[in-house]
């Protein structure tokens, strides 16, 4: 049925609520199309023939131009317009609820960010993206980074370009006022380049509201406390024995096992799937539809389990989004660092602890009785955790442990925001990379594949993603302890393998809020009472590894 | 990018060339777009968790609203209409090539069905269709035909009022002539009721260019030569031994062997999946992403060997489309039936065939080595093909032999079509289809669930789709007969595991030519200067069965 666009003075003798519920139809269409793509992008992963890859390029960009019209429409234009008008001469809260006003905010910024950017520019970040890509993996399979650094180069300029557009339609007012700010104490004038505020735009993607000084608050915190404590383990020059974590571990049994250890922490296989790909991931159709991904490996027993509980935290999110503002924008995610604080907090506060253990260990044991794994058998709870939890340097980011990861993703904020702003040019990122290395884990980068060409972020133009990591694991210990506090003996509910009790807190306090909340920052703040803190996350590594390494 | 559609002005312009290559990127688009809605509906019926049925109807209904717009925009409908013009003006195969001509041909006719249905009456159908199948499965469930007539007797109505549509609109030109005529002899005025021609209009949706009186002459031939064959075999009262195919068959053998035989027959698993699903099926997103499904029962051997190779028959069409006009409609199947015949013509031709177990009986007994099939190795090729070749009147079509298959698609036909066009009632069915199952076959139905109610596709709306499975079994052996003709020694090479010659005959012969031809008939006469005939067909059944229960 073809409804055609209302016009804009019909529109303004509707009532707010008939004009809010002309958004949401559009809204959950633009949602059912996304979903569509979300699947795509997961049976491209997990399922797809290899000669099919043309095939499915056409078919997803066919879907996004498909999809970004539906978010451009005029029609969804004049209906936006129409609720600022009203909200400028009335207060909506009479007539909305606050996850309707919600949906009103997000669907404005979400119209404007896709509207104010040119289709040339558009199309030269996709085109320069997948030349990108392939030069990045060929510079780091040749250790080469002057292959990649062309590139990255251009990904910045493209950026810069992006963030113009957006910065001069409105879409992020704090970067426009540091922008500002920076340009009247330099002096400059109209058509002086000035890159200030960049990065706050570019985190603003990742995560909204998020202000970049605070963000180096926290990140400048944090390397005063976790360089030192690193510094510390490492001097201590000491590992507890893992010998019972050595060998081959049958990756059909991994594979039982981590579908046990999912589905206990309470993963709905009637609303998802697990399978396997190269990089897991956790993706799908829907809310009713999680599809996530693990990697089992025969050598490393700890991959498959810490990979697929990270998998299933964020799972859980999406399962537990809002049924009732199903397909609007307020159930999705309020950010990349609330995501990621939702599957950090069940592998590391809940999988890389005691309680945990207590109750999953056995089942381990169940299932590996091999005699090659004779030593599993004998293990007591207390030295499994030591043991599991072992910190040790190292050069790969995706491979480190809870104390090392900050500083790996701090090092690739501050080269990154340099980069962005124009306080560094391209070519001075490896030297300035290893240095940091060098301050931060004391490790000597001898190669820029094992340094600054590990990730493929920059390739694809994700920068402002990195602090997201971080912030999640800080959101983690943060809403860990609110939870704590709300649930009486959540450590003895968890030693008992009642997952369900801390499944619940989190889908009510953090999964079903969504989008409501204007910042991660706010979410923890109506949580807890305390803004985002360094020190609680710096007390929990501080306090577990002492203990560990007997500092 | 968004490109201004043109106006017919700017349109009469342009050069013949420029207007095809305009239509070339509509239909590569729908083309994407309609390879997304292929891939939802494989994953629906293969990986989808339960809980998100109402989901994926969203996504798919989403996505089906946006395929109709882009299928029935104006822009289409403007580049149709100039096409038109220059084609009445002059002699268009100057300019264009003969898959040229027929992209337009086809794009025409699917413009001009889209656009001829008032979206009130697709609504009416959706919504329709899902009660009744609703309706149908309770009927089947309880034996109750009352339960299911009502909807049936909607489903004829809204299907009448599609072809009146489709009538009017010049969609189908024959059907218009049958009416037509028959409203003259029978005297009508304008306004009376008369649906002559309506079984026409609904054969031509799925068999394109086929002439009902041509399909009731073969039937009628068919069931003068089946219905004696039947009741010889019948008489004989005699069955091989197939001692050799009882018990249990591992399921994890059988797949294996399953994707064994489908990947020597050509199956590309590099544009291609075998998956397991309740009900098999070809499907998928694109002839390089070509899904197909198969299901293995435990105590029968056979179903999951035969269902995987006339799955295999379909694939090999979609992923030998050509790749040429890749995503255009010249490139697909030009007709339900000459799909079927390129699955019929591997399952029974070939995979039914003395040459094929020759080679392939070593492989089955390779396999199954167990105690529990001892009686297996010793058999031989002779004695299992005759066994494999079972005769046996059943109810049930999907349950049928080859023999007596075509009979149960002929009383499905005769009584549909009579059903359409006002010749019988919906309550005539029941008594109408048991009297013909006696006659046919010598069968007594006692139930409906067995009887007219065993099928899902009245429920569904699907009329006139029936014919095309044995249309194919007629097609499959004059293919196969040419193909004899034009490959020296084809058996020797089928006894081989040589497939591929046979498999590279049909890619140029019949998957390559796509929708070239304007019918099933054309193609068959443009490959072996016959048109479609029965005979072949009789001949091939009454020699091969009376070798077998030696009548």
């Amino acid at each position: 049925m073809t409804v055609l666009a209302k016009t804009t003075s019909e529109l303004s003798s509707e009532s707010v609520r008939s004009l809010y519920d002309q958004l949401v139809v559009k809204a959950k269409e633009i949602s059912h199309l996304q979903g569509i793509s979300g699947l795509l992008g997961w049976d491209q992963e997990v399922m797809m023939p290899t000669n099919s890859a043309d095939s499915r390029a056409n078919q997803l960009s066919a879907l996004a131009g498909v999809i970004h019209a539906k978010e451009t429409s005029s029609s969804l234009g004049s209906i936006l317009e129409e609720l600022e008008k009203r909200q400028a001469a009335q207060d909506l809260s009479t007539e909305l609820n606050p996850y309707e006003l919600a949906n009103i905010r997000l669907s404005r910024k979400a119209y404007k960010a896709e509207t104010l950017l040119p289709s040339e520019l558009v199309q030269a970040s996709a085109s320069l993206t997948s030349k990108a890509v392939g030069a990045w993996a060929q510079a780091r399979k040749e250790s080469d980074y002057a292959k990649f650094a062309p590139y990255l180069e251009q990904q910045i300029t493209l950026l810069r370009q992006k963030v113009g557009h957006h910065m001069k339609g409105g879409v992020c007012e704090e970067a426009r006022k540091i922008n500002e700010k920076a340009r009247a104490s330099l002096g400059l004038k109209e058509g002086d380049e000035c890159y200030k505020g960049y990065y706050q735009a570019l985190l603003d993607e990742y995560e909204p509201g998020f202000k970049v000084d605070r963000l180096h608050n926290l990140f400048e915190d944090l390397k005063k406390s976790l360089v030192p404590l690193i510094a510390k383990i490492n001097a201590k020059n000491f590992q507890h024995d893992d010998a019972f974590l050595q060998g081959e571990w049958d990756v059909t049994k991994q594979k039982e096992f981590s579908h046990r250890v999912s589905e206990r922490i309470g993963f709905d296989l009637e609303a998802g799937r697990l399978d396997v790909s190269t990089h897991p991931f956790t993706g799908g159709a829907h809310s009713t539809d999680v599809r996530m991904t693990t990697r089992y490996t025969l050598t490393d027993l700890k991959e498959g389990i810490t990979g697929t509980i990270h998998e299933t935290g964020h799972s859980l999110y999406e399962q537990g989004r809002s049924k009732e503002y199903v397909d609007t924008p307020v159930s999705a995610a309020l950010s990349l660092g609330v995501h990621e604080s939702q599957s950090l907090l069940w592998e590391r506060m809940v999988g890389l602890s005691k309680p945990f253990w207590t109750n999953t260990l056995p089942l381990l044991k169940e299932k590996f009785q091999e005699p090659s794994h004779e030593a599993l058998q004998s293990v007591t709870v207390d030295h499994f955790f030591n043991a599991w939890n072992r910190v040790e340097p190292g050069f790969i980011r995706v491979e480190a442990d809870e104390v090392t990861y900050g500083l790996h993703v701090v090092l690739r904020y501050e080269i990154e925001k340099a980069l962005v702003e124009g306080d560094i040019t391209v070519a001075e990122v490896p030297g300035l990379w290893n240095a940091k290395m060098k301050e931060y884990l004391g490790l000597e980068v001898t190669e820029d594949r094992l340094g600054c060409l590990q990730d493929t972020h920059w390739a694809v133009g994700l920068i402002g993603y990195f602090p997201t990591y971080t912030l999640g694991s800080i959101y983690a210990v943060q809403i860990f302890a609110a939870a704590k506090e709300a649930i009486p003996n959540l450590d003895e509910h968890l030693a008992k393998g009642e997952f369900h009790v801390l499944k619940k807190w989190l889908n009510e306090n953090i999964h079903q809020q969504g989008s409501l909340r204007e910042s991660g920052d706010d979410l923890i703040f109506g949580l807890t009472g305390q803004h985002l803190d360094s020190s609680l996350y710096v007390k929990y590594l501080t306090e577990k590894y002492t203990k560990i390494y007997d500092l």
